[in-house]
């Protein structure tokens, strides 16, 4: 049993059309206009396929068969929302193959013992609304729907209002039953799978992610009168701290990535010695006693090097999640399907969070990734072979399948 | 003969209103319209005194008594401009206290053999336009007037569109005749006269300066999909140059101060490789085979670590001038009269670059340095004692009287 190829290319390039750049890129910032068109395709396409479609309190969009089940279902989905200058995969293609899985099984008359599900989850991208995977969050008890609603993006527009003002803020309370599992297909946005020649990526977790703003504070000064010994220089510290975490993440026992994102120096002119700087550290990892390691080891570092130059720091937390592991024997599942179809995989950390991380935290769930060339995402170049989407949508398929026999 | 203490204090008072920080400090970046009332104000005070007032093609500022003499004259004088985050005695004090001295002299019936003369020198901080000192070196000849008039800032603004904008652009053309000798009185901006007790520091020299500016071409990335070893990073390569840029100063055979004052990452976000680095390097000594070999290391190492990350370099000299040593004549007069003030006096170097060091090259010139509290500059705490500022005047006074009579 295969998907239909030629069907699954068409609607991407339908749904692609909805917010379309007209550079290659797709701009479906959530609750905006072209979200709603991009809703409203996919709800027909729902109901053509003969799907309930239920629409919850902050606009998650789920697609049901058979219509009349109320049993938990196997649920698959991802988002249809996008960044501002987004790719047309991110998040349509695990929307897209999931309601292509469930028309390859209804066509093929094969018997389940489960409902079968797909959902497209609201403002994943927190591009317009922050937290991103607001709707997942919601979906699982994470937040609560009313608080969700309230929130307000950058000129002040209040969810709530935007999403009727779409026309779907549904009547199905949050948080929802638990499904029986979750499954999503994604791209990968990185550069691993094509690096390394697989095709099929068996998402092992999602990265804990530990964002930090350091604020360094010395003596501004003139750089031609002040004696080297007599300096407090806040730049040359934020300099060594970058090589420091970079350092960080090369050693064997060190996070998977970080980065230094962020380096803003004060006064910033070429004659003057630095008085201060801010910087960002982005430290990410799989386990959680590795981050909280990198976490403490960085803080030691920074505190000497901050000592060292007589130069004040202050460290700030911007964002703290913990890494979800995505359970063991649905680790093995994605594997085992995806070398059953001949397929070279490669088992392998997200590094960007993702809806599967909130339905994580109530039902087993798994993830696959398909390649990005050249690792590119967020970005109108953002692209996937057409092989590998039909790959990968077969892989969804066989999850589904196995799911819910 | 002395300078009217109260006066050069409260000339020094209205002119630091002018481009006010509210803490202390003074903003008047060349040729925006804080500089303009600047220049306003000294244009007023100037013809109030009967001096002739005359503007060159690059917005310099002279103020010639006797107002009709056409003569090479005793010229003192320094800038108007400052840093964004300047004090109030750096460039102003030189100005002030040379218009102080002549109607000093005026007032007291001194005759003298040649016209006097005080100059305000454009855009000397080059914290807006490089190069610094850019004003005088057009005065002396090391610039063409109309390359000067192209420069742009970092937003692209023309700097002769600037100057035509606040009224600066006058109809003298440059070079100018050379003065008969030159003679800039500065606070030190280091802190080396208040270390060993001295009241007036005798300049022996200006320091060599190189400027750089480093822009560096990586690939923004996801921070969180990009393994380590796949990234093309501007930012750490920027931060291990503003390292090694540190470690060249503290070498042995090393230049005497080295400073990355400067450093931009793009797109500067926490989630986000940055993909571009944009940073300066001010290298400074008093000898130029010095400053030449740290230059050449500075270029083997950068290019070594931009390969290293297969990130693209490229080098711009924004400044570069040789170190520049005073006429010993004109040092031993600076001492000689400092001396018979009854001032303690030490001779030294001076870190920074001055209108002083352009003026040498077409006349015999001299710098009359007082102390800097904590030897902080180019920040709104920067200090003078008001004795300091008055013995200082002074002896540009007995400098001006001698070098005319």
């Amino acid at each position: 049993m295969k998907v239909d190829g030629p069907r699954l290319h068409r609607r991407l390039a339908e749904l692609a059309a909805v917010g379309d750049t007209g550079d290659g890129g797709v701009c479906r910032l959530a609750l905006t206009d072209d979200d709603r068109a991009g809703r409203d395709l996919l709800v027909t396409w729902m109901r053509e396929l003969g799907l309930r479609v239920d629409v919850d309190v902050v606009g998650n969009i789920t697609g049901t068969w058979p219509a009349d089940s109320h049993e938990p279902p196997v649920l698959c989905g991802s988002h249809l929302d996008t960044v501002r200058t987004g790719g047309r995969f991110d998040g349509a293609l695990g929307v897209v193959a999931g309601l292509e899985a469930i028309e390859t099984v209804i066509t093929a008359g094969v018997r389940l013992a489960r409902p079968v599900a797909v959902a497209a989850f609201t403002d994943e991208e927190g591009a317009r609304f922050p937290p991103d995977m607001l709707g997942s969050l919601v979906y699982v008890g994470g937040m609560a729907s009313e608080e969700a609603l309230a929130v307000t993006d950058r000129d002040g527009v209040v969810l709530g209002e935007e999403l009727a003002r779409i026309g779907y803020q549904g009547a199905v309370p949050c948080p929802r039953p638990p499904p029986a599992a979750y499954v999503e297909l994604h791209v990968e946005q990185g550069p691993v799978l094509e690096a390394e020649g697989a095709t099929i990526g068996v998402v092992t977790g999602v990265q804990g992610i530990s964002w930090q703003e350091l604020t360094l504070i010395g003596q501004s000064n003139h750089a031609g009168t002040t004696p080297m010994h007599l300096r407090h220089d806040a730049g040359a510290v934020a300099a060594r701290i970058a090589v420091a975490v970079r350092e960080l993440a090369l050693a064997p026992d060190g996070p998977h990535v970080a980065t230094v994102g962020r380096l803003d120096l004060h006064p910033d002119l070429v004659n003057v010695v630095p008085g201060r700087a801010v910087l960002t550290v982005d430290l990410r990892d799989g386990d959680e006693a590795v981050l909280a390691a990198a976490e403490a080891r960085l803080a030691a570092t920074c505190a000497e090097l901050a000592a060292a130059e007589g130069v004040e720091l202050r460290a700030r937390s911007l964002a703290r999640f913990a890494p979800a592991a995505f359970e063991p024997s649905m680790v093995a599942l994605v594997e085992e399907v995806a070398v059953a179809r001949g397929h070279r995989v490669l088992r392998l950390p997200s590094g960007a969070g993702h809806d599967a991380q909130m339905l994580a935290r109530v039902c087993p769930a798994a993830m696959v990734f398909v390649p990005s060339e050249r690792g590119i995402s967020h970005n109108p170049a953002e692209h996937t072979a057409p092989e590998d989407v039909e790959a990968g949508a077969d892989v969804l398929l066989d999850l589904l399948v196995r799911l819910a026999t």
